[in-house]
């Protein structure tokens, strides 16, 4: 029984991985889409937000299973729980990843983001791409301390959105209110995405420590 | 052991009804302090945040205590899962009121709303307003037809954000870069909040009647 739930939970946690890879390959294909015009690499980002919610489904539907096969108690019960929420956060940043790439497209063959904010939303995606990768390394091999770390990557997030929106509120601002609204929504897109993979990393914490985290704001 | 079981699921359900309703008065209040730059207003909705959460916590304990008690399994199972997932996007319904607030404090004493754009937004509060109640209904007394209506209403959410990106988006908008943005940002703010109150109706057809809607966007 104790071994059969291992195996459950070894691939719960194989799906969360795989589930991670992705929205972190999402991401930073967007971002492509994004910086460089490329329409095809928008639409590969968005056909391809269906294999993330499909195995969203795959997490939900093998967490029930277990659970009512091994009726799982205290920490078990904890566990199979947290992947849940886990996978609820990846599923969001798959997502978000898909918003950029539709403003990408929407705006095509123009560039959505003008050259001076370019720099800026980089930098957003190295964040992002940082925190993804770290998220599904946590996945594969949890740790608390790492995990918690994610909070100063998301500080850094934070610091970048500040900045994105000094060059937009600038009164020298020189191309509109579409373009600023556009510049608006990405950044936060990019914020949002952060936030999920910081309450993924609080979920671990959580389930590593039984601590919870104040994540809720 | 039924009634038991019964008598959790009752519970359940009245604490994901104390929280509809909390963010439906948070939502009303939100928008109260944003058309009438109402200071006070915006400062009860971000501190009453917490209570939303706190039930949100409420929620996850009673259902990690139904199962390890109850053992649920197939349809038991689903449905206290599924309560899970409705705390879950009701909590972020209630971070979406606090951002709205957010924004009217920040702008504070001056409104963050030009008098042009109040009538959509009212509108958008209405549609936002007549969801959640939807949804504090239905979570007393679940019907699956009804709850399938919430697509409509968000229907005319995405109309309403698309005449609110019309004026943001008119040539001869006049107040710059800075209220677009907010504009645009409050606008999704409402249009998230739909989008939420839609996945809770997913969740209770889904509860109802098996049959999974295919609400992941």
């Amino acid at each position: 029984m104790r071994e059969e739930f291992q195996a459950d939970l070894d691939e719960i946690s194989r799906l969360l991985v795989t589930m991670a890879e992705a929205v972190r390959a999402a991401m930073r294909k967007a971002t492509t889409a994004l910086l460089t015009a490329d329409l095809k690499a928008a639409e590969a980002v968005i056909e391809r937000d269906v294999e993330v919610d499909a195995i969203y489904g795959q997490v939900e539907t093998k967490v029930a299973d277990t659970i009512a096969r091994q009726a799982p108690v205290a920490g078990d019960l904890r566990m199979v729980i947290t992947a849940l929420h886990i996978s609820a956060d990846l599923e969001r940043m798959g997502d978000l990843a898909e918003h950029v790439a539709k403003t990408a497209q929407r705006r095509h063959p123009s560039p959505a983001v003008p050259a001076e904010l370019r720099p800026v939303f980089k930098e957003m995606s190295e964040v992002a791409d940082q925190m993804a990768d770290r998220i599904a390394k946590l996945l594969a091999t949890p740790d608390a301390e790492k995990a918690a770390k994610l909070e100063h990557a998301d500080d850094e997030m934070d610091n970048l959105e500040r900045r994105l929106f000094q060059v937009l509120l600038d009164d020298d601002w020189p191309y509109g209110a579409e373009t600023a609204i556009d510049g608006a929504l990405l950044g936060r897109f990019y914020e949002r995405y952060a936030d999920h993979a910081v309450n993924v990393g609080e979920q671990l914490v959580y389930l590593i420590t039984g601590e919870p985290v104040t994540g809720l704001s």
